[in-house]
C-alpha cells in the first residue's frame, strides 16, 4: 500500500486559534483509492523547519501533499524551499505570469513584484492551473516520489486535487479500490454496542471498522478494499446490512445521513407535519431541522418559550400548571407539545423543557434534567432524561433526544 | 525564546474524521509564558514513525509535549517508544500499579495485564498523577530537553499540564511573560479594516498582531511580551484601547466576548427584553442568544415561522400582505417583528426572513436575500441584505447580522 504524508504550511496553523482541516478532506480522497496517510505535519512560515520536514518526507513517503505557502507574500516560502531541497532551479513561467497579469488587470489591480513570485516554477515541475485563485499548484516526480504542492484555501485546492492529481494517483495505486459506508447509531452505550456487533465485523478481516463516539451518537465507519470498486462495494454493503439488521432501531442511518435528514425524509414520506416547542434547547431542534433544504415540506415552525410568559402567551400553558408542577416537568412538557400542535395544526408536536445549567438546578430537579413531550391526535406523553455534560452538551444531547424520540415513536 | 513541539499520537487522528485539537489548548498555555510552538506532528499507532518523530524532536526543540498513546491497549506505544529512543529501561512502578488496582476494583473491574502496562515508567522519569483517568503522564529531562508525555483526553491532560508542568515551564522561560487581548469586529471588510488600523499596530513592534477572518466577523489577536505580566498587560491594553477607539462601532468587544454575550450584558443593563421571529435562520438567533447562561433575564422567546401558516397563526402576519409582498420582503419582516413584540410584550422584536437556498431564489429575490426587521414602542423598520455563501453560511451570516443590528440600533 502506498504511504502518503500531508504537510500543512502556515504560521496561523501554529496559533491557538486555527487547526489544519485541509488534511481531513485530502485523507478521505487518498484513502478512497487505497493510499494510507501515515504522518501529518504542521509547519509555520519557517524555511529551516520546512526544509527538514520536506527532506524527511522525501525519505519516508511515496506521496507528499502540502497545502499553503504558495501565495504572493514574503511569508509564502513553499516554492523556494522545495526547489532548494531538491536542488532544482526556479524559473519564471511566462504563461503563468501572463495569466496573473490578466487576472489582476481585469479586477483593476496592477501587477506587483510580489505577485510575480507566484509565476516561479521549480525546473521539471508540472503546473496545476488554479481557476479559483492566483497561486497555481505544482506537481513533481522526485526520484520516484510524487510531490504535490497545493494552495491553502479549500475552494482552490479541492478542485485542483480532484482534476489534476487524482487521475495520476489512481494509476499509481495500481487497482486498489476502497468502498466505504457509514452507519449512525444512537440510544445505546459504546461498550454495549460493541458487544453486539464485534462478533460480526471481526469476521470481515478485509474490512476496516472504525468506531467513533460523538456527543450524542456513535459512528461506525466501514472501508473495504478490493481490486475493483464494484467488488469493494459488494463487501462493504454485505457487512453494513448485517450490522444494520443486528443494531435494528438503534441504527438510524446506514448511509451517513444526519438524524434531521432521516427524520425529514420519513416525515415527508408519511405526509406528517411537525412543530416544536423549546425551552432549554432555545431553538436548537428547529435550527437542526431547518439545516435541511426543503424542510418547509414537513416543518411548520417552532415556539422558543424561554420564559414562563412565553409558555403561557404563545403555548397556552396555564399559570396554575406552572405553579403546581414547575416549568421543568412532564406535565408542562406535554402541555407545551399540545400547545404547539394546536397553534400550528401540526400532525405531531414535540417539546423540550429542562435545566441546561450551570445554575438553576435543585436536589429534586438537578442540572441535566430534561423532559421531552410529544402530542398527536390521540394524546400526549412525556419522557424524562438525566443528561450528563456542561450547558452546551446538555442542550445538544436534549435536541438529539427529542429528534430521536420522534423517529422511534412515529417513523420506524 | 524557547521552542516547543507538539506531537499528537493516535491512528484516529490520521482518519478523515478527526483532527487534533489538544494542540490548540497547549499552544495557548505555552504562548502565555513566551514559549513558541514551531512544529506540530500527528502520528498513528506506528512505532517506527513515532521513533523518528521523537528523535527529530529531541534534536530540534527545547520542549516536547506529546498527547495520547498512554492507555492500556496494545496500540498505546508512547511509553515503549520513548524508552527506546532515549535508551532508558522501563521499570514497573508499584505505586502506580497499586493505584490502578484500587481504581479498577472500586469500579468492580479486575486488573488485567494490559492495565499493568500503564504502570511502566522509563528510568529517570517523573510520574504525573492523573486524578481523572487511569493513565498517568510522564515528565523527563533528556540532555537538557524537557519531554512531557500526556494522556489524550482533554479532561485528563489539561489539569495535569496546568498543575504538574506549567510551574516548571514558567521557571524555564526565565521571566518572559505574555499578555493577550482579543478584539472582535464586524460590519467592515478585511482590507478596509486593515487600512484603518495598520498605521497604529505597526508602531507597536513588541506586540504581535494576528488578524483572522471567520464567517461573519474579524478577530484581532494581540500578544505583548515583557518581563512581568503587569508590564505586558499595560502594553497590550494601550494598543487595544487605541484600536478600539479607531474601530469605534465596528468593534463589539475588546475582551474576546461573543456577540450574544455583549448583547445580553447590555440588554440586561438597560432593562430591555428581546424576542425574535425567525424564518430562514430557523431558530439560530434564539439558539445563539440562549447559549449564554442567564439569558432568561433579557430573552423572552422566539417564534420560528418557517411556513406561511406559522407567520399568520403565530405572528399575525396577514394573508393579504404575504400575497402582496411575498414572505421575503421588508414589509413582512416588519410585520413579523411587530407580531413577536405584541405576542410577548418584549421591548424589542427582531425578525429575519430570507432565502438561504439552494432553491427558492428568483431574479427579483435571489438566494442570499435577507430582510432583518426591528420593532419597538416607536415603530418598525427593516434592512435588506444580500449575503454570499452556501445555505449554512447564509444562515450564520443572517443570524449575526440580526444580532449586530440590535446592538447598533439599541445598545451603543
Amino acid at each position: 500500500m502506498l504511504k502518503a504524508e500531508i504537510i500543512a504550511i502556515g504560521s496561523e496553523l501554529l496559533t491557538p486559534y486555527r487547526v489544519d482541516t485541509n488534511s481531513l478532506w485530502l485523507t478521505e480522497r487518498l484513502n478512497s483509492i487505497g493510499i494510507h496517510v501515515h504522518l501529518k505535519t504542521v509547519v509555520g512560515d519557517d524555511e529551516a523547519r520546512l526544509e527538514e520536514t520536506l527532506s524527511h518526507a522525501l525519505r519516508h513517503s511515496d506521496i507528499i501533499v502540502s497545502t499553503g505557502g504558495l501565495g504572493p507574500t514574503e511569508d509564502d516560502i513553499t516554492r523556494k524551499v522545495f526547489a532548494r531541497v531538491t536542488n532544482r532551479q526556479l524559473k519564471l513561467d511566462y504563461e503563468i505570469l501572463e495569466n496573473l497579469r490578466q487576472r489582476m488587470e481585469s479586477r483593476g489591480f496592477k501587477m506587483t513584484p510580489n505577485n510575480e513570485r507566484q509565476a516561479l516554477v521549480p525546473r521539471g515541475a508540472t503546473v496545476l492551473p488554479n481557476p479559483n485563485g492566483t497561486a497555481p499548484g505544482l506537481k513533481l516526480d522526485e526520484d520516484g516520489k510524487l510531490v504535490i504542492l497545493l494552495p491553502g484555501p479549500p475552494r482552490e485546492n479541492q478542485p485542483m486535487f480532484d482534476i489534476c492529481v487524482m487521475p495520476e494517483l489512481e494509476k499509481l495505486s495500481r487497482g486498489i479500490r476502497i468502498a466505504t459506508r457509514l452507519l449512525k447509531v444512537t440510544g445505546i452505550g459504546e461498550s454495549q454496542m460493541d458487544d453486539m456487533i464485534a462478533p460480526i465485523y471481526q469476521q470481515y478481516t478485509d474490512i476496516t471498522t472504525t468506531v467513533l463516539f460523538t456527543n450524542s451518537e456513535i459512528e461506525i465507519h466501514l472501508a473495504a478494499q478490493a481490486e475493483t470498486l464494484t467488488q469493494a462495494q459488494a463487501r462493504v454493503n454485505e457487512l453494513a446490512e448485517k450490522l444494520e439488521e443486528k443494531l435494528d432501531l438503534y441504527c438510524y442511518s446506514s448511509r451517513g445521513e444526519m438524524l434531521e435528514e432521516v427524520i425529514g425524509r420519513k416525515l415527508k414520506l408519511k405526509g406528517y407535519r411537525l412543530a416544536t416547542a423549546e425551552s432549554c434547547t432555545g431553538g436548537l431542534v428547529a435550527e437542526r431541522l431547518t439545516r435541511i433544504a426543503g424542510a418547509s415540506d414537513y416543518f411548520i415552525g417552532s415556539v422558543v418559550s424561554y420564559s414562563n410568559e412565553a409558555k403561557m402567551g404563545l403555548l397556552n400553558v396555564t399559570k396554575e400548571m406552572l405553579d403546581r408542577s414547575g416549568a421543568v416537568s412532564g406535565e408542562v412538557a406535554e402541555a407545551m407539545a399540545r400547545g404547539i400542535k394546536e397553534q400550528t395544526g401540526a400532525t405531531i408536536g414535540v417539546s423540550v423543557t429542562g435545566i441546561a445549567g450551570p445554575g438553576g438546578g435543585s436536589d429534586a430537579v438537578p442540572v441535566g434534567t430534561v423532559y421531552i413531550g410529544l402530542a398527536d391526535d390521540v394524546g400526549a406523553s412525556n419522557k424524562r432524561l438525566i443528561l450528563p455534560g456542561d450547558r452546551e452538551l446538555i442542550r445538544a444531547r436534549a435536541a438529539s433526544a427529542a429528534l430521536e424520540l420522534v423517529r422511534r415513536r412515529y417513523l420506524l
